[in-house]
């Protein structure tokens, strides 16, 4: 590795690991130093396979490489898709001692953290997230997984991966609806644990969506690093963890209901922050101003602020009770005690969060 | 829990759990207390269930039990009779404070096993395994998985159940080539580490055979005690654990070459430890009378001595190169030293397997 890089540690003692941010690093580093075997296996999309393959397999001198192309989106995170991993593992022979790479977003991270964490019954891989939500959120900290037609990442597993390698020069090939999917995270940091990079975010947010490179490298490490503390402290969410959740139990029932991949997860995690918001305001825990606060960081961000127009309460109670956020018919939710201070309760009354839905749903 | 059995623990450390063996335990056991919430889902088969299915249920008074009735069969290890135990989990709303039951043979504990492993990214589950096969074998030490259309036990996870619960009653309905399976996996045991127990099962393999109730006992519980000892000393198979696939590499050759479910798993292992036997031999590790003694036994257990008829060296090579027992390359064998003691090489010498194959493959 050189030195044009900061670095980050996820301490989870013997499954620590590494991430390293840099402006070009894709291409540039050797990371065979990652791979016990011969054999490394790298899984893309379609997508970004034209951009940064080739630097990829770059990365691995010496070694066979073999590469899995998926087709792109959300709607393909399902098993017939992550099989597809498998089958190319299988044909080419991999062992127990290949290396598997995610080369992509969220989508692909998931998936062939998945394979990885399945295959022959656990093998090392290496995260290489390409787009902004991938590198401030779904790279770090181990879950990883596919949908269910009756939920969105129900079938998974914790498998960390062995380095994390984020190359901010991929944010400029990034579409801006995907980079305000990722500020969407990006926000959450500041409000769930980080007041001052709340107001740093507030400074910075024409630079972030901008794509000024300073700023975004500036965002993900303060990012990563909220998120490598918090998994260090809570790895397979026993409590504190859940607290990244903010906004989620409202997105991921916007995701389910408009389908997997109409509405982006950053997008539908933006609104559910603002529901969120709505009724800890409700709840007495934050001010309106705070609310107005936040929806404007939201709005600046490019983010949705409502969400599918047809959507009705009913909808969301309906998607949420099975959401895996339940612990035995609970709804349990995160909610903002204060800016920057998150907390896990199922205190949270139903006339408020009725109020909510009326509040955010045109339709009923 | 009664006293009316003999319990023994894998030691894990926060994983280790115990084994329970005796006669009529399906039922008469309150296992309630390994259920931290208020939902069970039992996974069983559609042979099982109408045998032992009311009395698993009995087990967990006062908690809500479903189930999911899978077809029996080993062809039916695969994603698509998995998703079904996803699919009633969802329809069923379970959380992740849910415990899986595991109540059948190998197949269904291995695939119940890798649903807990992977629902929610990981809940707790109970073995109750039904099979003599999978009382010594599989439901001890947390591997499970699905096959693959080009590999066994390509997808999977280690995983530890919270019990294994072993009523040795069960083995009285099971058909006798299914008792012959289970047996191969017994004197495996004897062969990679206990001289003692093979002595003991050459007294008494005619009351095995003849299901007698108090050889059977005593012949799972040194099976398991053995088994729960190796995997107290390597839990993922870094090394020692892999003694335990003494003629499986033959064995699953065998078992895909002939399509999954047509040779039963422990004939296969049968016939596969005789290969290794004569491998052993040939490499001069065992003398010839040591494969004399084995075969008898192997015979006397009703289990086969010969591959497929029409299986021949060209076959076997193939679908051993793929086995997950490779290490980029070398074709890994667990030979025996001399009785009641195996090894793990890549060293044997391809003349002596072409001449082990010549030996056993009637075809060419």
């Amino acid at each position: 590795m050189s030195n044009r890089y900061r670095e980050l540690s996820v301490e989870l003692g013997e499954r620590s690991y590494p991430i390293f941010i840099g402006e070009g690093l894709l291409g540039t580093q050797d990371l065979s130093a990652f791979v016990s075997g011969a054999q490394v296996m790298i899984v893309t999309n379609e997508t970004v396979a034209p951009l940064y393959l080739e630097r990829a397999k770059a990365s691995f001198p010496g070694k066979r490489v073999d590469t899995v192309v998926l087709p792109d989106g959300e709607r393909f995170k399902d098993w017939q898709t992550l099989n597809s991993i498998f089958d190319g593992l299988l044909e080419h022979r991999h062992t127990r001692k290949t290396l598997l790479v995610a080369l992509g977003g969220g989508v692909v991270g998931d998936m062939a953290g998945f394979a990885a964490a399945c295959y022959q019954r656990g093998v090392p891989f290496i995260q290489i997230p390409t787009t902004l939500l991938s590198q401030v959120d779904s790279s770090v900290g181990g879950k990883t997984g596919i949908n269910h037609p009756l939920g969105k990442n129900m079938v998974g597993a914790f498998h960390q991966p062995q380095a994390v390698l984020i190359d901010t020069a991929s944010l400029q090939t990034l579409p801006a609806r995907e980079v305000s999917a990722g500020l969407a995270e990006v926000i959450k940091y500041g409000l769930i644990r980080d007041q001052g990079f709340l107001g740093w975010l507030e400074e910075h947010m024409d630079a972030l969506v901008s794509l000024d490179p300073e700023a975004l490298a500036e965002a993900i490490f303060r990012s990563c690093a909220c998120k490598a503390e918090i998994v260090a402290l809570d790895e397979r969410e026993g409590g504190l963890r859940a607290i990244l959740n903010l906004g989620h139990t409202f997105g991921h029932a916007i995701e389910t209901y408009a389908g997997y991949g109409n509405w982006l997860h950053g997008e539908a995690v933006g609104t559910g922050m603002l529901m969120a918001a709505e009724l800890s305001a409700l709840e007495g825990m934050i001010s309106r101003d705070d609310c107005d606060r936040i929806n404007r960081l939201i709005l600046r961000a490019g983010l949705p602020d409502k969400p599918p127009v047809a959507m009705t309460a009913d909808d969301f109670m309906g998607l949420m009770a099975v959401d895996k956020k339940n612990v035995d018919g609970l709804l349990r939710l995160v909610l903002l005690r204060s800016v920057g201070d998150a907390v896990v309760t199922a205190e949270a009354s139903p006339e408020n969060l009725a109020l909510t839905f009326a509040r955010f749903c045109s339709s009923t």
